[in-house]
């Protein structure tokens, strides 16, 4: 009837239906890997796993932590039920390591995003503005007063204005001196000024942390962080000069209750500045901090984390994307009445969804090194001491901070993409609410403009790229992530491929280099552009802003060849058991590959591959997508989900998807009489299609 | 405080307020152009804006057609809202001539894209069913049951099914034929035959057209349509076998009630087959038609019409974006206390926007062109007599056919990646439900996977190519939209830029030449493994597969080739006036540009351009972003939605985005008490953390 792909004849007999749990049962038979394994490597242990696999089944367990109904609760459903939740979770913050309850919080936010931010508004943002804010007495006080235990007080995050988001130091509400009363006078002066997008603020907190401008005798100090009580939390009363009002329906992430607050000259005692950085003393004195960058440390935490949540996210929606093209059919070549084929054995669906199972991995590696990273630094931070060794943190801060910058921004982008793609390949089911993935879209987007918007941070990264090609320029020591800058090639010549040999363009040895080689072609390139406009006389704003273009494409360049490398480098690990070194190696060479031919315009431009080695790599595309389609399910088994987590019957790990969604849909969705019928319904194909003409006109008699 | 993209000194003083209205204004001080002329060339006359802007106004004051409270009303609020506009619209269809009829449901389809699908799937699907399928006898059958007037019957569309979906001819539901009642029995054999996603089927339809597999005497002839009563229009009980429920949720649209079906053995008479094509008669003899493509034309309005909404959805999402970003300001490298900058002169944010501005209108003039052609091959199909022109006819068909899926698939990929974009570049405002673009986006979704996956269309589309590039090298006549195979170059040697000049290499004329030969050689290509794949003895089915990638690659250039001299013939069309050259000159050349260095890959490969010329395009790339900045904001203006239509505070003609932002919100949510405080929060605030050590036991005080 209608025009098909296959043009299959219409002639067929009676087709078969299909047969979903035979489908994805077969995909399991003779596993080519031990799927253990490589859940303990995944996770980066045995005991990982266990721990991970508990926590899950105690979320399942728990009433509160229904989740599958959550595309038909209403705004305030939502709200009520995520309170439940963060009241049972409270007590786990004092009970449970602190490793082991961010590991819980990580596993929390697969299930249900929107709590985790929730949650994480307190102690994420809250927490972390005292812990890297406060001074030690200053930090002890709030303890007291509940902040660790979110007993006596629930905290929120007062940065972002009406007007004001990525650029912190345009912000407008005041904090004034007043020394006659010891005191701060907080005001929002201006609509634009008004706090928007406060989580927690609308239904939750009693307390924020407000980013504010410190104004001490007409003198702006630029903007510092002062703690202000919102709400009395014995009757949840405003606090007097205090106005709140709620921001209501988000694309996702209903489970926070974003809102807005204006203060109307609310007076807080000087010790509620925050002032383990900057500090007032009682007659307006300033004192500040010998190196500010210090502040920018606890801002890393969350574009750590996010990372993280990209690698999780997106293997959630791999999980359900693979399963189900095992075990959906359509069309077949063979004859009339047979199987139709799996989507999974078209080269078109392996090509959409294998690369991005790649870039998942290579995603999960480079969180968990970043993670360390972060670790390391602030391991270092704690413990460092004015002194000598503070600049050499104070690089790693920069480098921590670039990376940390590039990977946020890329990771969440493509993690969004991946949820997209995965949506997508479900065709038509995708779109329903219960299948999984057009919710875990609508969750996960706010990613790339929070904290940090994508762009800018991009930006950020790139500048970082520029300015270590001018220490390496200057043959001054630069970052270990950036070492290839000095193995790409000797000054304007970059090293180039010369194999003919498929098998050697396309090893991991060979792709490494390809992709060193046009990260530092990008750098250098922008580096160069930032010197030439640098030389004709612009500022180093202007030539910045000249070269934005340029160091966007540098950072993009140098964070995919960060996580190919990290991809690639899994398999030399101590952890890597020999069981899974094949799988992982094709999953590295998928991604370079692929990643190299999406970017084929630079690798040409820089000359590393030619036209006919492009030739070869999209020729071995087709190849590595059915290596790695042999392994496709396995491997989405192997990132051990529960259904409970995956909450998709797409994604059933038995693939009973069919018989799974139907019952969903009718548990969900009971049959009632439509309640507008007789109102609307029977009105309209009852109507009378004649209208009055009015009363006859003596005129028409005449 | 945080890392900031400027660094801005923190001893700036006090920062100034932003001046939103004033920002707007300054951009249409001394218009560059007329803007009006602009409005009507769009829109393909002056008499046309005329109608749209009277269509618009007349939804405005319709208060069933109230829209900028949807995201806070319930899935049954907006679907009864929804049903009171399609009573308001059905006398319309009798009232209102065609043409007039279906620019107003294009103009409703913007401002409410739901209740477009809502009512198209009655007058789109079901109608074009009955037009494009029933005899004239059974067609006038339908009309006086009331088919037409939405009198007596409602209509929906039953293809799709629980386990079979773009593969229509894998469709399980069967209707046998049971010679001595002279009926057809239709009836669901399995689980996955259910009919799901029938929009209209869970709350409003009393018909629908199924598709089901025509059975007489054991033989199956493949998917034919039968009208299938559903519901009593008196009572609206279901009829007798016939069981139905509701699908729910969705990602969006959800003014349309999508349900599924489930037939029991329920009769029909023969006549209720739609014989229009293949034929039954009373003893079970089949009459198959001679043409049985002609019955694929039908299914391409849908696509015509999604390519329009491409258009105008991506020109709402850009009028948004770029008010906005002419409005908000950020970050500045002026002195102390001066105004920050605005987002659209940054360079980044002009790459961001601009492009995709070029690309809207792009979609624009393709959709007139593809509107044109489709409206003369229906014109040339109801003409039709059998014959020897029906040949050239189905030539037509086939080349309507495959440019449409093209089309479609790629200008709603283009669109609903516009929109993200231009969401994202609203930065965290994009994340809330009331600016617009997040409904949007979801919304739009589903433009990707319905009516023919985007993924499938764009494999169709470059069968096709493959198939005329087989024509050309037998010298056979090939379609006109192709005519560039033969001016590419000649045999295996294309023709490639040879200027080393900025402004000869980035005009109109070597932008075409360069995206005719690119195209032709990605065509040429596919064509050629094809040729390969078959030579060693692949079947044509496998010779296809094998060449997906390529195909799927040539569809790709192909369509932008095709919307690219679509933009650029623009200005050479007698209604273009003299002022409104110079922007849309730079629209193409930026259109023709971005593209280009997007897919550097393929130019380079194909030798059109060489390494130095893709520097030069980079370059002029920043020129161009920043000449179509000047038109900018005049350019979205053109598209003259007024505010009721842009529905988002952020894209107000005025500029007055934040008190707007800040009033909707909270009109919309209204302060109430936190009506979880006393049962939730009240007892985490105050809960005990003692926990309870149970009796003392005798062996500890032994």
């Amino acid at each position: 009837m209608a025009p098909t792909e296959k043009n299959n004849s219409n002639k067929a007999s009676a087709v078969k239906p299909p047969c979903p749990m035979q489908s994805l049962a077969e995909e399991r038979l003779n596993p080519a890997f031990p799927v253990g394994e490589m859940t303990d490597f995944i996770n980066g242990g045995r005991d990982i796993t266990e721990l991970k696999r508990t926590m899950f089944l105690e979320m399942e367990r728990d009433p509160n932590w229904k989740i599958d109904d959550y595309p038909n609760l209403s705004l305030s459903e939502i709200r009520e039920r995520t309170m439940k939740k963060v009241s049972g979770v409270a007590d786990r913050l004092l009970t449970e390591s602190r490793s082991k309850f961010m590991m819980r919080m990580s596993m929390m936010s697969i299930v249900d995003p929107g709590f985790w931010t929730r949650f994480g508004v307190h102690f994420g943002l809250f927490l972390g503005a005292l812990t890297g804010q406060a001074t030690p007495s200053q930090f002890n006080y709030w303890v007291q007063k509940g902040a660790l235990s979110l007993r006596g007080m629930v905290g929120c995050f007062g940065m972002t204005e009406l007007g004001h988001g990525s650029n912190v130091a345009g912000l407008e509400t005041t904090a004034t001196f007043d020394e006659s009363h010891d005191q701060f006078v907080i005001n929002t002066p201006t609509l634009t000024a008004t706090k928007w997008w406060i989580g927690g603020a609308a239904q939750t907190a009693t307390h924020c942390s407000v980013y504010a401008r410190l104004i001490i005798k007409g003198v702006d100090y630029g903007v510092k962080v002062f703690i202000v009580q919102l709400r009395d939390p014995k009757t949840f009363n405003l606090m007097q000069g205090v106005n709140i009002g709620d921001i209501g329906k988000k694309m996702g992430r209903d489970q926070i209750d974003n809102g807005w607050i204006q203060f109307t000259n609310v007076r807080i005692p000087r010790s509620y500045m925050l002032m383990k950085h900057t500090k007032v003393s009682s007659t307006g004195k300033v004192t500040e901090p010998p190196m500010a960058q210090l502040a920018y440390g606890a801002l890393i935490m969350g574009r750590v984390s996010m990372v993280s949540d990209s690698a999780n996210v997106s293997r959630r929606a791999l999980t359900i994307a693979i399963r189900y093209a095992a075990v959906r059919r359509q069309f077949t070549s063979g004859p009339a009445g047979s199987l139709e084929t799996k989507l999974l054995d078209y080269t078109t669906h392996q090509h959409r969804l294998l690369p991005l199972l790649a870039q998942s991995f290579a995603i999960g590696f480079a969180a968990r090194k970043l993670n360390q990273q972060y670790e390391l630094l602030m391991t270092g931070l704690e413990g460092s001491k004015p002194g000598s060794d503070i600049k050499l943190i104070l690089e790693d801060l920069k480098e921590t901070h670039a990376t940390s910058a590039g990977l946020k921004a890329f990771c969440t982008w493509d993690c969004l993409n991946i949820i997209d793609q995965c949506r997508q390949s479900l065709g038509g089911h995708g779109y329903s609410a219960y299948t999984g993935l057009s919710t875990s879209y609508q969750d996960f987007a706010v990613h790339c403009t929070w904290e940090g918007d994508n762009t800018i941070l991009m930006l950020q990264c790139g500048r970082f790229l520029v300015t270590s090609a001018e220490k390496f320029k200057k043959n001054l020591p630069t970052p270990a992530n950036l070492s290839y800058l000095g193995k790409a090639g000797s000054g304007e010549k970059f090293n180039s491929c010369t194999s003919t040999n498929p098998d050697e363009i396309c090893s991991i040895e060979t792709l490494k280099e390809a992709w060193a080689c046009v990260a530092a072609y990008s750098i250098l390139k922008a580096h160069k552009l930032y010197k030439e406009s640098v030389s004709t006389g612009s500022t180093m704003d202007q030539a910045y802003e000249a070269t934005s273009a340029a160091r966007l494409h540098a950072a993009k360049m140098h964070i995919t060849a960060y996580l190919f490398h990290c991809l690639s480098d899994a398999i030399y690990t101590n952890e890597c058991t020999p069981g899974i070194v094949e799988p992982l190696k094709s999953l590295a060479l998928l991604y370079g590959t692929s990643s190299i031919i999406k970017n084929s315009g630079e690798f040409l431009q820089c000359k590393y591959f030619d036209s006919k080695q492009i030739n070869t790599l999209n020729k071995k595309l087709d190849e590595l997508c059915s290596t790695v389609r042999k392994y496709a399910v396995l491997l989405v088994d192997s990132f051990a989900y529960p259904d409970y987590v995956i909450n998709s019957p797409l994604g059933k790990y038995d693939g009973n998807v069919y018989e799974t969604y139907f019952n969903l849909v009718n548990r969900l969705n009971p049959n009632k009489p439509v309640p507008y019928f007789e109102t609307l319904i029977k009105p309209m194909l009852n109507r009378s299609l004649e209208t009055d003409e009015g009363p006859e006109l003596e005129i028409d008699t005449e």
